[in-house]
């Protein structure tokens, strides 16, 4: 009893590194290099070369806008927190403030097909930490809210390795095909939860 | 119902992305190099050097601060989030934390005419965010509180595309004929914010 | 009346700012490179030649705090937030942030003038807001809270200017005679502040 | 009286800063250089080679969260904050704001046992600042809320000397027999305070 945490004071230490993550991923675009520094056609093809970093950096922003979604979805349907769940949101955010390094990777190494296949990696170490959260939960289901449909929760919970690490994994999979193949995959998976019916948004 | 977001939380969570571009502009102004290192008239030139930078770096702090006026006062006028606003806003705050990218762009190439229209075409893109927003909570009014008078949100609406995105576009169409000429533009729209009447700063 | 500001937001606003400054300054001190990447010797004096930058950082850190404390102290006083107040805390914060700057400018030249006088600078101009405020507060005497009494929150007026932007003047005037004398003054101020009577630090 | 601190914003400001530091630790870990962009076997040996880096930005990251769990614990026993414990906090918040660069050092130098011993001092600092807050308190149990038991306070507090300075200065001490000894310890602590019993994470 005494060793449960304060709710509301996790949220917000997590809200807060969530958006000093989504914040810091611009400081990896850094101002380039041109020759003439009075034209503008210079600079503009500069800029141009830049657009998979740019890529990347949204591609990143989109996703970590959803993680903290799901976060914030996850967290209503909790009553209290223990100490298992302390850690595993803590294995959680260690995962996602690592973020801006695969994401960095990817903008400088778009077309190798590693930084595509680590890029997956992290991300799918971070949905398998959304994923080991909700099942340590289901073991104490005292740690749900009245309200929270015990079968619901569970179906989500089964749901969440689906569109979570195993998609990524499918991402790295289909990289060893072509880059172009895990970028649509990892683009698609944010863009699926922002557009999916809110009953789907809802499960997750 | 279930799918509504906590205001509040939103909120703590754009106003902690505002705070942290504010501030890591700042990480941009780099120490310069001196050959004697004991000198201060070298030192006290190359500061002078870094002015374009500096008052680039005021130029997207005003901007930044006006921003985040123009955040709260709009977000104090809805009664609910939904998926729609949570992620207008998103975009918003995609755009607004690129900023610090044009903004050392500008610094580093202060009178290259193609940092100027890159720095006006994301601030335009930022300020288009506010007004697709404002348009989208005019097609489902329930969002707005009790106390909103539609008409003035609806007038705000229009006029916010005038003093938004309109005035950056224009920045960049006089930056062809010289560049300080849309930095006077650029530099104009958050003083007249900051300075405008309470009720034109009411109404944006 | 429409036109206030909520102070909760503007002082976790704030907050927020104080916060990321006082631990950004730390980026500042970069890794050293040492040729024999196994000599402890090497990297112990190589550390011990970053001393001037670290103990430029705890200054910063200990102004920083400092500035929060009046910052706390200062908005404890007031009943509301007028466009007055919040720009004037703006340009406060405007100054406040720019202090990684000037400390690594410090960290970097410490025995060059320049670096003493630009950091002393920007203090006196940050310090200086503090007392802009006051002053602008003082003339519309409805927005200090009831329990506030005017004479001695004008008395604290006149004080900041003293311990504020006039100790700094004076340390960039000793500059000239020698630096470590500005420094000790740079270093005297959030001293003085720390450990004097609570009954002082109470009408700063 | 008058001098007391809110508690509530000293916390969230506490929080702010730890938070920006978790976060900030990512950014010493640099994309690196390989010559053949497209070869994703030299980008995979490129990263492998980055694991130490890796490693000891795992272990800051579990040690923060581990120190903010134990300020959450720790503040949760004070009923009011005085000038005292706001200035042995800014101790502790000076020394946790510096772990970013003894983290990048380690990372750079991880075979050097100097990186070792000025990590382990850094860290003995900042658990120390827990140790002498607490000593402060003792001193002044006014500060304590009710509910808490002065003897059992008084044992946690002789406790942090042990799991606190005394451990990280054991790992500088064993860093002389080899520097793993030393990671060893140093990634031991935190273990502890994360598996160790309810009961004894509670006395800390």
């Amino acid at each position: 009893m005494m060793n449960l945490f304060n709710k509301g004071r996790v949220e917000t230490f997590s809200d807060g590194i969530f958006a000093i993550i989504i914040t810091l991923l611009v400081l990896e675009i850094k101002v380039p290099y041109v020759a003439n520094d009075h034209s503008a056609a210079e600079l503009y093809k500069a800029i141009l070369g830049m657009l998979p970093k740019i890529l990347g950096w949204m591609l990143s922003f989109f996703t970590i806008a959803v993680i903290w979604v799901n976060h914030h979805r996850l967290f209503k349907q909790f009553r209290n927190l223990d100490n298992g769940i302390f850690w595993w949101n803590a294995v959680l955010l260690l995962w996602a403030s690592f973020i801006p390094f695969p994401t960095a990777l990817l903008g400088d190494y778009p077309s190798n097909p590693f930084s595509l296949i680590f890029y997956g990696l992290i991300m799918a170490l971070m949905a398998a930490s959304f994923s080991f959260m909700r099942f340590y939960v289901l073991r104490k289901p005292d740690l749900l809210d009245e309200s929270v449909d015990i079968d619901s929760f569970r179906t989500g919970s089964r749901m969440s390795i689906v569109f979570g690490p195993a998609m990524y994994l499918s991402g790295i999979a289909v990289s060893f095909i072509h880059p172009y193949l895990a970028f649509a995959i990892y683009l698609g998976i944010p863009i699926y939860f922002i557009f999916s019916e809110n009953k789907a948004a809802k499960q997750l």
